[in-house]
């Protein structure tokens, strides 16, 4: 039995997984090797930094081996010279997460590469299906890294997407780090699984060892989502999305004081101190609440089949008992 | 095909479903319909009010029709004597939740009666295995009424649970109302689910019309967790647990204040003069954040042989697609 549903048959892949397109972290080889594994791999472009692109596109052609991949973006961070140039690479999908991304669709269709949208909320699912998304994804509040600041969790939320933008197929997103969760995703009614967290802490993934280590090490209950980091670090994510990431001594300084520190410049330049100074890590260690299920750094191409394989025995397990 | 399961197994029933032990609301008829039905319905007794007790157990006797039930309580407002009564009518279960329930285990275990123990974190969930719990139920911070402050999400959870305790039974709660959240529970290595907002709509439930009325009308994204209303009416909930309830003109007034509602006895008096008046319920209207798959209001028995037969349909799909 293979796990074919609408998204493996859409974009002629073996299994129901992605990757999610983790801006920085997804990088041309982790991509190359989902997309290798038998899943859709989708390069984590976030705001189209050219640089970054003009080093992890050539990797990513490389290493690919003809299979289908993606590329994703924040659409809050982009414009349509972005937009225009990435389709010209010809991806099998964009995948857009975070902020309205009608001014793009029309030539993500005309170009025939195919739309994923990314949504928190019933309302952003609507706007999917009416700008023609060839496949939504269905983020919970689990999800390592940036959501909505009032999200919705992923085991409820999933199902209710289905039913909403039906024939629309559905990725859940957001607390998947096993194959018992692409089980789980695939009962729900969708159509696959996309993985984030659980693809940082592979070989092939653009991570600090210190961060993917702390990956490993953490649990659930360790991570936490606000915007304490994002305000200390000076980043542009609207206020609208928080981060779930590890425990930090920023975290624990400014938990709950979030608007006291976006006017305190001096406690802002005390977290680029130590940044350079090297006593916090350069970048949040983002992290989903799956990470209890982590505990290896394997490979993306074999965690893809790995995955599959135990998504395939739960389900089996299941029906047999 | 059946979905047999540790759970059903163990307790002589024929679907992975149990009712929610919601004090006050799951009374003898909801619990003797679901027992009815194929699942195990669990009476919530709450604090084990003799009057409530007096009232629904001869109506749990009468139209149970010798199907297995068991009785809930929650941990932290019960003493010895409670149990030691409640053990006497030899239920098939009782289902331990909210409190360490150390002082209560030896008198269950000796009676033959199963223990079931509801967690919330990992700590709770090593001390249920230690006190030699039957069946655990890892409860998710999507459930509606009360939980932990500081929970976990279902979807990561049970897994992480399953792996900690094997090889006691676990049981998937928070956030599911349709088959395909059973499904999910099973796919994630649950022996089942338990499902508590999904029965309040039901014709047997123990609630106000109009709340009724609201779980079918309400989305997830209505619902919301804190002490707000627990505060208001001076309910004896411990402080570490939150409930999830529906919009509620207090919670409006009084979102994000709740040591200043504490701190503020006018402010309660004008809660309980309004409950008097009428111009709010009498209780809070308790429902967890899947009620968006909520449309209806079956009767219980039905509706657990509905819910087992789109669990298995769920799974159909999902293997032979």
């Amino acid at each position: 039995m293979a796990l074919s549903t609408e998204f493996t048959e859409l974009f002629g892949v073996e299994h129901p997984i992605a990757l999610a397109p983790m801006g920085g972290s997804a990088g041309g080889a982790l991509t190359a090797a989902v997309s290798r594994g038998g899943g859709l791999g989708l390069l984590g472009s976030g705001n189209g930094d050219p640089d970054w692109l003009a080093r992890e596109l050539p990797v990513l052609a490389a290493e690919s081996a003809g299979k289908p991949w993606g590329i994703g973006f924040l659409t809050w961070a982009i414009d349509e010279a972005v937009v225009a140039w990435a389709l010209e690479l010809r991806p099998a999908a964009m995948m857009l997460s975070f902020g309205d991304p009608g001014r793009f669709t029309e030539r993500v269709h005309d170009s025939g590469t195919a739309l994923i949208l990314q949504v928190t909320d019933l309302e952003e699912a609507r706007r999917a299906v009416d700008l023609g998304a060839d496949v939504i994804v269905a983020q919970g509040t689990e999800a390592g890294g940036h959501g909505a600041r009032h999200g919705r969790s992923t085991l409820p939320f999933v199902p209710v997407v289905v039913d909403l933008v039906a024939p629309v197929p559905v990725l859940a997103a957001g607390g998947i780090a096993d194959g018992r969760g692409v089980a789980a995703a695939l009962a729900l009614g969708a159509a696959g699984a996309v993985l984030g967290t659980r693809f940082q802490a592979t070989a092939e993934a653009l991570v600090d060892p210190a961060t993917a280590k702390a990956i490993i090490e953490g649990r659930g209950e360790d991570t936490e989502r606000n915007r304490v980091l994002d305000i200390a670090r000076d980043s542009p994510w609207p206020a609208r999305y928080t981060a779930r990431t590890l425990a930090h001594p920023f975290l624990d300084a400014w938990r709950d004081r979030e608007d006291e520190l976006a006017a305190d410049p001096n406690a802002r330049q005390a977290y680029r101190d130590a940044v350079a100074q090297g006593t916090i890590p350069a970048l949040p260690q983002w992290a989903g609440e799956a990470i209890d299920l982590i505990d290896d750094l394997p490979s993306a191409a074999d965690l893809v089949a790995a995955l599959a394989a135990r998504a395939e025995a739960a389900l089996a397990r299941v029906a047999g008992h």
